[in-house]
Order: structure tokens, then C-alpha cells, then sequence
């Protein structure tokens, strides 16, 4: 059985699959904007994913944060300076990022755990 | 097996009808004064439900975002219509919208293909 | 099988227990903080409660309204106490706190059946 | 020369005249409901102040958390209580409800003070 | 002395062209696609505006409601279609868009008489 | 005559001394809390203000832009590190995020020019 975090990363590339199947451009140029904004800059990447997730965090979406949570395991950040990141959005956004906090807890040790196997492989 | 669609519809009437059991007045009031602000008058209800919609969505509500997308279909809005209605909720709204961009999407197709097997019966 | 609001509490439970193991002096200050707030003092916690669940339903967040219409419960509010609160987050937030609302009569049918059975009992 | 308190309060006063000369009925409903929703029930108005209060505090409402503040004061809560709600909004809504507190200790240092020249008088 | 909302206009202006000396293009891209977002498309840009009334109202953005307010009048609205714009944004978001609402009426008289002013000339 | 950032600056320390008169500790402690977030951890204090500026920008709220870009650029924040924070707040929050993106490179412009002049000497 897939973990449920397997399960949001195949629900969300089905989801943007089926989005980007529209003729709007206006969507499609978000999207592209939207991507391209993480990328390395004056700004490295891994900061910029640390600031997205903290954005995420203190709006309150379960996807976004999955989905940084996600690209900062990728690029290297440690568990130590993701909780520095939920440390500022919950402070920024208060007790209501609480319930957010818990759901980012268990997607972090699912994605701790999977880039250690990855590593020890 | 009912669509997802489907559950939220009979999940919402049944919840409807709970908070609607309610000797609270002022809840039902307002229950009542959020039906008839969508009818017809200098602004179409078709009109009305598209702004329902994009309000919905720039306030990352599902459930307000499926009953909108439901009577905006339900009213004959084309599915460009509620494209160009999404498009306006992502830019106002941001990325942050795009977990919900992503539900609508699933929603609408279901909605459309609802309507053409209606229309072909 | 359990109902719906005893998996809420469990996964509450388990998910801050997971929190709680951090060694992020931060989130947990936080986490204290909140709980000591609810307190008595020169308000009841009873009325603190009640305070707690009109900003959480005003912010629409489905597991902080559980958790405060739990502890309500608990402190011997009324039905109709909370109906009260319920109105003034309604007219406060908006039709966009009525999904929200459903959500919390679900949770609120649920805790009056258990506090009779106990009382009965 | 006026405080801003006052100045806020004739400014209140005036735009609501000027949104209510409206044939527009819902608008006029809605805002009768609310009116009506803080009127004494099963809580008292008093209670349902500090709860609106809270509201709008944790939804960072500069002029609702000035109307509720007033109203509170006339309903004879104390500097004490209205903190202890002040405590409640700031850890439900965090850091970003800072600036909307410095804002409510200006407007309660006039509120408090009005109210004490009244009295003595 | 200028009206307030020629102020707004001048102040407006005046920041969008200190921003777009930035040498960032995300920031640059995202004004433009957000430029051509409400025009003529399925939709008309008229019905869009009215859209983006509605969700910069819910979002409880002065400046965003006082732009969409001056395209709505310039795009032939009628007084009693933008009330109804403002009535759904009322009823979704609630009371704590009420100070916005105020604001609104306030611009919308001064946008009212200027049309006349020059329909009349 | 005072620039209005150093007009931001004597209001944010007046009120906060207001408000820290306050015998309440629930509030006293969350202000100490909230400054201690930000200290050098893991994560430099740099990039933490940088987070800081993110959220205060997606969560729209000006006095916490303004405190944030003030310490930014007192670490030492380069332009174009701070217009990427910009960008990404821009792409999370949406053009709703414009008016306050103006206020922002308004407040920028003054503080670079401050520090070149502190600079200089």
C-alpha cells in the first residue's frame, strides 16, 4: 500500500496534468511563472524552497507545504532547519498553523526516512 | 460506486439540513439571505454564480467552489466561461490557489460530462 | 468502528505527541503558551472556549473547531450557548464559514450524545 | 481637535449612513442581521462583544476590532478582560495580529479614559 | 485639493512604475499576465471586472476594490450591477468586509458623479 | 520632516511600549517569543528575516513587511535578494499582493538609501 504521501504526489502530477491539458493561457503562463520562481537566482534554490514552505505554512495549505516540504528534503536541507522554517510560520501565523504543523510533521518523517533509505541504497 | 461529486452533493444536502434543524434564527436568516443574493436581477444568476465562484476560490473554499462550479454548469456556462473565471481567481489568488485549481478541474470535468449525457438522453 | 470525531482526537493526540518529541525550543514555547491561555482567569475558561471556537470557525480551520467545541462541551455550554458562537462566526465570516458550519454541527451532534450517555451513565 | 477614536467613530457613522441610503436589499438585510446577532441570548452581549472582538482580531479588522472594543468597554468590561480576549486573539492568529494589537491598546487607553471621565462625572 | 481617490489613482500609478524599474522579471511577468487577464476574452472584460470586484472584496483589499471600482465605471456599469457585485461579496466574506464596504460607496459616489461630469460635457 | 519609514519606526516602538506596559504574561511572553524566533539558529538570522518578509508579505500585513525589509537590510540583504523574497511572495499570494508589493519597494528605496548614506560615512 502506498504511503499517504506517495498518494498526494500522484494526486497532485495527475491534477496538474489534467490543468495544464487547458487551452487558457493565462493558467498555463502561471504555472511556468510559478515554476520558474524557485529557481536558483541571487537566491539559492533551497532558501527559496524554505521560504516558500514557510509561505505555505502561515496560508495554511497541505499541498503547498507538501509539495516544498518535498523539493527541501530534495535539496538537501536538514530536519534541523525545515523545523527553524515551521518554528517562523508558526509564530508569523499562530496556534490556527498548529493542525498544518502535525500534517507536516508526519510528511517530514516520511520524507527523512525515504531520503535516508535512498542514501544508505 | 457514487463519483466523488456525487458524495459531496448528498454529504452537503445532509449537513444542510442538520444546521437547518437549528431554533438559531439568525443562522437560518442568513442561510436564507446567502439563496436569494444569487438570483436574478440587474446581474444574471448566471453571472452571480460566476462570481460566486471566483470568490470561492481566491478564499480556497472546496465545498464553495463545487457548489458554484455545479450551478455555474447547471446555468449553461461553457467550460471556456469557467476557465476564464478560474484564470482570473488564480491571478488574484496565487499559487496558493493552484491545490484548489486542481480540485476544480476534477470537479468540472465530471460536470460537463454529467450535462452532455444529460443533454444526449 | 470509531466515530469520525474519536479518529479527530486520536490523530490530534498522535500528531502532537510527534510534534512534541522536536527538540525546536520554539514550537514547543508555543505549544505551552496556547495551552496556558485558555485558562481561568478574569475570564472563565469556559468563556475563553467559546472565544476559541468563533476565531477558529472565522478562520475556517475544521481541526481547531473540533478541539475547542470539544473543550466547550466538556465546560458545560448549552446547545444553545454554541449555537450562539456558531451565529456570531457566521455573520462575521460569511457564507464561506457554512461548510465549516456543517462540520461543526456533525461534530457537535456527536459530543452532546456522548456528554448524555456519560451523564446517564 | 478630535482623538482618531472619535474620528473613527464619525467616519463609521457616516459611511454606514451613506451604504444603507442603498435600495439594494440584501445589503440592508445583512446588515440588520448582524445588528441583531450581538443583541443578549443565552450569552449576553457582553460575552458576545469579547467574542466579536476576538473575531475580529484574529481576522485583523482595525475598524471591527475598534467597534467591538467600544462596545465592550460601554458594556462595562474590564481593562483585565478585554486583555485576556486581546491574549487569545494574538496566540490563535500569531505575530501578524501584532500590529492590529499596538492599534487596540491606542484605542482602549481613549476607550478606558473616556469611560472613567464619564463615571467621575 | 484633490479627492481622495484621485490620490489613489496618482499614488497607484506612481508605485506600479517604482516596481517595474526592477530588473526582476517574475515580478515584471506577473503584472503583465495579470494585465491580460482581464480582457475581452469569453468572458468580457466588463463581467471580469465585476469578477475581480467581487474577489478583491473578499479578500478585503482597498486598493484592489478602488482599481476594479474605477475599470467597473468606466466599463458602463450601472450603479445597481456593482451593488449586487458588492451584495455577493457581502454575503461570502461577511461582516469584517463591511469597513471595505464603506470604502467602497465612498469611492463609487466620487466615480458616479465623474462619469456624469463627463457624459455631460 | 520625518520620512514616513521613521514615522513607521517611532509608532511601532511607541505602541509596542504600550502594549508591553501590560501586566497580561500570555502577551508579553508571545512578544518575547516571537523575537528570540528570529535569532541565529541553523538558519542564520539573514535568512530568517528574508522567510519573515515572505510571510508578512503573503499575509499582507505592511508594519510586518516594513519590520522585516528594516532588519533585512540591516544583515545586509542585497537588492536582489530581497526583490527574489518579492517574486516568491508575488507568485504564493497573487496580484493581491500588488498594493502592498508597492509599499514595500517604497520602504526599500529608503532604507538602501539609508544604508549607502550610513555608509559613505
Amino acid at each position: 500500500m502506498p504511503h499517504p504521501f506517495e498518494e498526494f504526489r500522484a494526486r497532485r502530477l495527475a491534477g496538474n496534468e489534467l490543468v495544464l491539458k487547458t487551452e487558457n493561457l493565462g493558467i498555463k503562463r502561471l504555472f511556468s511563472l510559478d515554476k520558474i520562481t524557485y529557481e536558483d537566482g541571487v537566491l539559492s534554490r533551497r532558501t527559496k524552497e524554505l521560504m516558500g514552505l514557510t509561505g505555505s505554512m502561515v496560508l495554511r495549505c497541505n499541498d503547498c507545504i507538501d509539495y516544498h516540504l518535498d523539493t527541501c528534503v530534495q535539496q538537501g536541507c536538514s530536519k534541523e532547519e525545515i523545523e527553524e522554517a515551521f518554528n517562523i510560520a508558526l509564530i508569523i501565523g499562530g496556534s490556527i498553523v498548529i493542525p498544518h504543523l502535525r500534517h507536516a510533521y508526519e510528511s517530514l518523517a516520511f520524507l527523512l526516512a525515504e531520503r535516508a533509505a535512498n542514501t544508505a541504497g
